[in-house]
């Protein structure tokens, strides 16, 4: 996926062979391949550059549009034919390294002291409250509501009749029609991603979006993170309670209800209509179909069918959760005396 | 409990007829009824319009007052003689349509541009910090600090000596004296409340306020969300965490201790000088008696009657806890081999 | 340890003596001994006033400097000669009141009316987003970013090329070079101590500061707590995710991951390099050695060694949780018909 110009500056594009000079990297292939965005190996499209970490590609699905890609000098063999490589002791890190000379987010900059930007384009019918701050290329939808002290980030595209709380924030995000964030809410904001560097963690830096569909409500003090190299979506009527976490990448489909205190690790998918109890947690990668229940306080780890209703941590299906905690209650009771 | 005018902008009254034009829904009874107010079963008092969802009222008890609620078709004969219905396939949907009829939230309008409104009232003892937003009819105590950058809603009534945190946010309450709330607190925002419409879910309209009495203490980014139709209150003296959650038309009791994380579900009522261990979670409607003690991570969804110590989740009765903990390691412990 | 005069203003020494009579507590020793400051008994220097909650001192490591007290009368006999004693019977409450007598927090007054107070200074390569709040005595490094309604308190020190996020607060912080705070971070608010008064339960006051060293990296909407009489660390790139709690006195050292929901409570210690899952919580005092695992949600009551991998609630080493998991469910699957 392309990497959106409203929220990321292009630097200027890379060619294979200035890449591996920046990373003093060695380059098997086209030295001169244009680097003109950066994506995940399975995403890939041409002009992109990819990473690979560890020692293999067997639990990997590569984009068959794959160019171009940084990778340990023991994963140069088993890459296709054709694929250009740098070969790095630290992928990952190779490859932020490139990133950041080839984009900047569209953060703050010197000349942004006015609250509302010039350049943002706020429709006549909003309303944008006291202290409210609306950055450059923002815009904002008819009968919409900016709470008083919301940071509308650059770029920012809010559509109508939304209402968006007190102090909550927006950064690198689509907001269709009639959604809601309740006060504190904070949209779009880098992701959790930990890389190794010769010195120690570095933050993974992230490229993607946060989509939010129409109807969405998104409660007080909840984090929606935005995708890594691609988006992080939350589908139409999908409604947060407050305090929930949504990591990079994740896929929430239509009418979904998440819980207080709900989280939802990297790149989990959840189908529509399924509904999250309080407290329930979601570890990265998992698939949870479309309307399956997870019950308050669960902690799922594996994939759920549709349909399904599962609870427990590690979360298995209800009547197996709860004829656990009934044995066990019964095992450990002590004998009535008479 | 009528709804309170500070918070509410009554539309004008709708009679019983003009509602079921609205909602397109059958009516039993006196069409002339004039609709003052919205209420659940429970509690509406004369003029108040409530709803039954379900097909059932066994469970429920009916205020005495009730005069007029929207039904199913299958609860109709159940009612008591002499409440008007309206008919409805979904009766908590057609009563949201016409309690948005009745009642506007007063939230920012147009004219609310100056941070500081001319119509609140903050007492020359009071300090306001830079970029604070009040409200439209707000009201400061003597002695209050207001942080920068927090927002005091339309009508939100602060007593003296309080201390609002940098951020803080706080709509639809009445605060007492001496409450401190740290950074980033959200008070009053709505609370978390699915409808099923006809074309996917809808958020629930809320109609109450949060109580916080004096000398209550709320944590950083801390959320209390105001009641559906009732209050949810905090009482005297209690002393609340970072990160918790407390819904709507929670009662907590005085001097009682929630640790951080801790989340409290809709109505849940707990007794005076109860301590909640961190990130304890009580199910919607649960009550705590007075003194009771929940352990860290316990997950409640039961009563508990006064002075008893629970833990685990599903929580039980502590000893009984740890008997299942002790036991279940012991079954499991690998023989020694001499 | 010292308190740190840029964030918390002496308001004069008191002398024992003016103690004793401020608390009506009786006093036995030097009654013309000086209060400088306050302290924990463990930590007590010259000057310093400490005190000893309960009946016993069996389980305290009293500081070899230890002038004065205020402790019960039980534990009046058991205090080494020459350590002056004022007798109360709630210590800390009695300690809270002269503690508040010798020292007032830098909060905003009524003459800081500027959003960008003239005595902080600003380098001139530093952003300062529209609407950030800048305290008196604070200071920004070069090339740090403050993105919009940020809230930097009076006195808090904020190194080169930091970023800091839309709406995040810092008090009474130290902030080292290359730190990120996302947006609503809440750094230095007080934090969580109850301290059973006369009439019911009061805030512990907190003398503390908050000390991000290079590269951390924090949060949306996490909270740092200050220490109450000593400091709470975050150590050189430690990495923090979002909706994480950090307590008072915590000492994280460096390289540290703490996933969403972590909960690190009151005095934990955590050894560099540690990695904690989304929504550990770990209870007070606890010491986690270096390079130690906790798996996803796990509650963890007890010390941990450098390197070993702990899972579960009560957490226990990783195999024996696994198979307590297996076993229990071993035992109450149904069995198979044929």
């Amino acid at each position: 996926m392309a990497v959106d110009s409203r929220f990321y500056a292009p630097l200027g594009a890379l060619t294979l062979e200035s890449a591996a000079a920046l990373t003093a990297a060695p380059l098997e292939g086209d030295a001169s391949l244009e680097i003109s965005g950066v994506a995940s190996a399975d995403t890939a499209g041409a002009g992109e550059l990819a990473f690979v970490e560890g020692d293999s590609i067997a639990q990997l699905t590569l984009s068959p549009h794959l160019q171009m890609a940084v990778v340990r000098e023991a994963v140069r063999p088993q890459m296709p034919a054709g694929v250009s490589c740098l070969i790095a002791k630290r992928p990952r890190h190779a490859h932020s390294q490139i990133a950041r000379a080839l984009l900047r987010p569209r953060y703050l900059g010197p000349a942004d002291t006015q609250a509302i930007s010039a350049s943002a384009r706020v429709h006549p019918e909003a309303i944008v409250g006291p202290g409210a701050v609306i950055g450059a290329g923002a815009a904002v939808g008819e009968g919409t509501v900016i709470g008083p002290n919301a940071v509308i980030g650059p770029g920012v595209q809010i559509g109508r009749h939304c209402h968006i709380g007190a102090g909550a924030s927006l950064n690198c995000a689509l907001v269709g029609d009639f959604v809601t964030l309740l006060a504190g809410a904070r949209i779009g904001e880098t992701g959790f991603g930990v890389i190794p560097g010769p010195v120690g963690l570095e933050d993974a830096p992230h490229f993607g979006r946060v989509i939010l569909q129409d109807h969405v409500t998104v409660g007080a003090n909840t984090c929606i993170d935005r995708g890594v190299f691609a988006d992080t979506i939350v589908g139409e009527r999908t409604k947060i309670d407050n305090l929930c976490q949504i990591a990079h990448n994740v896929v929430l489909g239509r009418s979904v209800i998440v819980a207080a205190f709900g989280g939802i690790s990297g790149s989990v998918k959840v189908g529509d209509g399924s509904m999250l109890g309080g407290r329930v947690g979601i570890a990265d990668h998992v698939k949870v179909g479309e309307g399956v229940s997870l019950a308050g306080s669960s902690g799922l780890f594996r994939d759920v069918a549709a349909g399904e209703t599962w609870g427990g941590t590690p979360a298995k299906p209800i009547r197996e959760w709860m004829r656990e905690v009934a044995w066990l209650s019964k095992q450990t009771r002590p004998k009535k005396k008479d």
